[in-house]
Parts: structure tokens; sequence; C-alpha cells
């Protein structure tokens, strides 16, 4: 299913997942330091194996800094504007298995 | 205006523009060959300068590699899910006052 939005367009990629892969000076919070860009490759590789990329379907994405560092790390799935902060692996998992395939955000992991 | 979402809630950032700045090598084609990193500062300083940046309104983002190399440079407007291509700060200008100020989309650079 893709989703209609605001303009009347299908959205190119039904769930696009931006993690913050931000590098910041210590003592500053950020993402790189809480094992962002290991994670963001962990969701890539899911969603592939998984036969969830490509047009039409998902995209797992990095981005710069996000500005919401007190909340991180964090990422965020488009165009459903629903933001996660996560800790490992299992959580990554179930919000791939439950949102990104499922359609359920992950109301625990939301910031 | 907040824009609501599929699932009920507000968007954090009620337009988020994310630019690929993806580098690939030569003869590759790729959105940092074609001015990508300074469209983005620049689209990140209007924004800033027409003080619509923070929470509830803008956020100008960069990217990694969006995987739609052959229409770039490209950009997306989330939660829209509206994408362009730009050439110019004319083009940056005309996505910023038509599309992010005024929540027209940009016919001409849309792809």
């Amino acid at each position: 299913m893709l989703l209609g939005t605001e303009h009347g367009t299908m959205s190119y990629y039904q769930r696009h997942l931006f993690f913050c892969l931000n590098q910041r000076d210590p003592p500053e919070k950020c993402c790189a330091n809480a094992g962002a860009a290991d994670m963001q490759k962990y969701a890539k590789d899911r969603v592939k194996a998984l036969g969830l990329a490509g047009e039409g379907k998902v995209r797992v994405n990095k981005a710069g800094c996000l500005d919401r560092c007190a909340g991180g790390p964090v990422a965020v799935v488009y165009p459903d504007a629903v933001w996660y902060t996560y800790v490992d692996k299992e959580d990554v998992d179930e919000i791939i298995r439950e949102h990104i395939q499922g359609g359920r955000p992950v109301e625990r992991l939301r910031i």
C-alpha cells in the first residue's frame, strides 16, 4: 500500500527511515556516540534482507543532525512523521517489524 | 499550521527538507558533484533568516544517498513526500517561498 499525502501524490517510498548520525564533540550528547551508524547499517541490511528495499517500498537513510539531540539516538519514519529512540538491535527489529512492515508505530520507543 | 499525519500525531517539523549530499566516484552521477552541499547550506541559512527554523516549523537537513541519483541533484520535503530537483539558488528560493512557506509544491521542479 502506498500512502497518499496532502498533495494527492503517492510517496516514492512507502516508508522512509532516517537515522541521525551526527557527531558532536564531548561532552555534548550525540547520536553518533550512541551507536547510530551501526544501527543504521543494521536496519538497512535487515530491510534489504526482508525484501522491503526500493521504490514504492522502504528506504533506510543516513541523515545529518535532526536537532533532537536530547532525545537521542533518534530516527524518524516519514511520511508518517513518527520519531523514535532506540538502544539496540532488538529495538530496531521491533520498529522494522511493527511499524515499517506492520504499519503500527512502536509506542514504547516514540519520543 | 501543523500537519496531521496518518497516525493522528502532529509532525515535529511542519516541513522537513532533506538534501541528498551523496558523493560517488566519477563517472557516476551524484548530488554532491552538482553543488548539493552549497545548496543545502543556502537553504538552511535562508530558512533561518526567514525565522522559519525550529520545532513546529521547518528543518533543513543533510542526508546520505536518497537513491534517486538519475534525477539528481534531489531533495525531498516531508511529511508531504514531494521530491525536487534544482539547479541554483533561484530554484531553492522558489521551493522555500512557494512550498515551505506557501504550502504549494513547485510543479516545474518536481521529479
